[in-house]
């Protein structure tokens, strides 16, 4: 070294349904001089671990299409939340060896900020300390995008209401948001009747684990029916939209409140997110906080308060992880592919290189 | 007189999809001796006007089916709100003569309260003053349940909202809720461009005369182009759900509001009333107000304010009323099919008899 071979992950077309690895992006191979790569004033990261989210999907899509996320940019790597370690810095505020959170490229050595194209969307590198008894990949998970999601927006809008209410549902509850805000849930409020749903007995187990009061695979129960058996509900934690939403409306409390946090059921096409019960909202006094990490002032003012409340209670293993790891940055397709389709139990991250 | 031709709008089964006047209710003529009904310490009240509102088709199912406003009662009247006279009374807040405005069955001579099985709903009868230059049924639009329900419901969220916004989106706008919503609106918020959409040129027209900025009919326009052009919306107030919803949180603005006071598109069959852009609500972080008029304490509370505010407004011709009249009980058929298919024009009543 200092030529290495460097792993990318290229997007390559747009997805018009469900991505597919090999067609909508490419893994290449390349020779990179790791001592002459120019830096612009940044840093070179040695990606360690790479993160497989679900709204991944929303930014595979053509630019002129408006969203809240930019989309990615074909013939360039795709970019999201990575852990890694720097190995040269240009800029003062990083140095060789430190362990890094950043928004940055699927490569195996990667420039920090990347192309031009890259630098629309989250600017975003921060030091991490290697924590005692848990894996760097904590910090893509239940101490990451999913975990402070689960966190601010429980603050601001489910621990207020849980104070009047008897019972929360929370939909597509398995992965590392969902699991959060069981146990969040049930810390916060411990006389709440938390019920959850997932799409696979491994997923129903994981489920009970955390301490859900009623868990249950939505691809075989009757939704509605275990929804009315266990109902009215008073908080809904939505991840899904969708025919799961629709029950979710039907079993309802007048006076209930929704906490949209995610829509995956129609992430590939929008007509599976369809809700048909919407006129329930207006009928049942219902209020849909929409919510999206980091974005408005109470949302920023709560990330404030993550490291204090929430540390504490991963270290003594009140709030749980589970990960689904990929070995490789070529396995990183196959990642994507099925943290869209909901395959991956837990945290999906990629193990791009050991230390 | 004392005995005198009853007529009465009687619930004879439920429909499936849309209401058909002489298959889901009948009307018929009875006898009835005004001087010895029984009144159970009652009143007998004359009706003069009785109002056709959208909500009403919900109100036409099985009563096994829940919803927060009770089944009517096969073999039974339609019941909902009304303006009469008292003839008899046996309950000493009313006395022959008074003009009242109250939630009675659809007959000519109406015992209040009526049969046990229609006591369920809204225990509701006022003496009200007879306006100088206005006519009775001014109680059942801009002063009754239509402009209450805007009043208030505008007052608690599109308010506060308007501060910070530049554009409102009215749909379902020239009825007797939506105008309300585009003057009040424009006399709180002037700075506010409003946008309005109905069903036809006629309802058009209406909107450009209440003063909306921008008015089309929706069932010729490409509501999605229209919105694009106009938007960002700030603030949506959704009469309507459906595809007239998803083009609007097509093209609202991040941290949007919407006020969901109706879902009429989906009244008759649910499916027309889906929304398929729900997941755009997380993606903007769009917060969603169901309204249902005085449901909730702040709704309560609004309520108190409205004579007020409004009447002032009202009498000087600031807040605009247009009424749809139909003429003889035996016509209340026709004003609920055409409240329910979108054809009355300005508020639906029916003159049942002259004072």
């Amino acid at each position: 070294m200092p030529v290495v071979t460097n792993g990318r992950l290229i997007y390559v077309q747009h997805p018009t349904t469900h991505y597919e690895p090999g067609v909508h992006t490419k893994y290449v191979e390349e020779q990179l001089d790791t001592d002459t790569v120019p830096l612009n004033g940044g840093v070179l990261i040695k990606t360690l671990v790479v993160s497989a989210d679900p709204y991944m999907r929303y930014r595979m899509r053509d630019p002129n299409i408006p969203h809240f996320s930019p989309a990615v940019v074909i013939g360039q790597p795709i970019d999201n939340f990575v852990i890694g370690t720097i190995l040269r810095s240009e800029d003062p505020q990083f140095a060789a060896g430190d362990y890094v959170s950043a928004f940055s490229t699927f490569e195996t050595y990667a420039v920090y900020p990347g192309p031009k194209e890259l630098q629309h969307f989250l600017k975003y590198i921060v030091k991490i300390p290697k924590p005692e008894n848990l894996p760097l990949s904590i910090f893509l998970g239940t101490c990451g995008l999913p975990g402070k999601t689960a966190y601010s927006a429980w603050k601001i809008f489910g621990e207020p209401k849980a104070k009047t209410s008897k019972t929360l549902f929370v939909s597509g509850a398995a992965g590392p948001l969902g699991t959060f805000v069981v146990e969040y849930a049930k810390i916060t409020s411990p006389h709440l009747k938390v019920i959850a749903c997932a799409g696979s007995q491994q997923k129903v187990d994981i489920l009970k684990s955390v301490g859900a009061d009623v868990a249950f695979n939505y691809k075989e129960a009757d939704v509605n029916k275990v929804l009315a058996e266990n109902g009215p509900i008073d908080i809904y934690w939505d991840n899904v939209a969708g025919s799961i939403t629709d029950a979710a409306l039907q079993n309802m409390n007048m006076f209930g409140t929704i906490i949209a946090c995610g829509a995956i059921s129609g992430a590939s096409n929008p007509k599976d997110g369809a809700v048909t019960n919407f006129g329930l909202i207006f009928q049942k006094v219902i209020t849909v906080h929409g919510f999206l990490y980091g974005f408005g002032d109470d949302a920023q003012k709560a990330l404030g308060t993550f490291d204090a409340d929430i540390m504490p209670l991963v270290a003594s293993g009140k709030i749980t992880s589970r990960e689904h790891r990929y070995q490789g940055l070529q396995e990183a397709e196959r990642a994507l592919a099925e943290v869209h389709s909901g395959k991956n139990v837990g945290k999906s991250i990629v193990i791009v290189s050991h230390e």
